[in-house]
């Protein structure tokens, strides 16, 4: 029985693999490979912004080597900015409840 | 119904939270909470070390600013490199196979 811990490794592993395979260079998710990972398994973030330039600007941003592809370091540290937004938006929550 | 990706980062923040709340500041992870957490979530690689200095040596390496402890960000730090090496030995073995 795997460990939560490593579900998780392994579930970022494949999920990264489902949609940077979709097309072409399977190690990489290409633009339009993020955007259907975005508005799929992120769709309760991305449905709530108004601004549709949004997600353009997220892929650059994560882009650090601007080869407009993101491999799975950037792809990760997407994933890491989103639970530290999420971590402390918790612990605000529990600080205001004390 | 959270998607994959939800699930896997709310297990990075519950996970985070359940070893970083065992003793004293339940923000960080203190050097006896690392080792709790890599004995028991990641015991399939802690017990493969030959090396007892092992563990020591990635606190250090992970513990940006020497500050003693783990914080969120050094922590998914960690799972980031774990998840790498994972995929990167995956893709060699697929290679392999070909």
């Amino acid at each position: 029985m795997p460990t939560e811990t490593e579900r998780c490794i392994e579930s970022l592993i494949a999920v990264f693999q489902k949609y940077s395979g979709k097309d072409g260079n399977s190690c990489h998710l290409s633009k339009t490979e993020f955007l259907s990972f975005m508005n799929t398994e992120l769709a309760a973030f991305t449905k709530n912004q108004k601004d549709p330039g949004v997600l353009d600007r997220m892929m650059k941003k994560l882009d650090l080597n601007s080869d407009g592809q993101l491999d799975f370091q950037e792809f990760l540290n997407l994933i890491g900015g989103l639970a530290i937004a999420c971590h402390e938006s918790f612990l605000q929550t529990s600080q205001k409840r004390i």
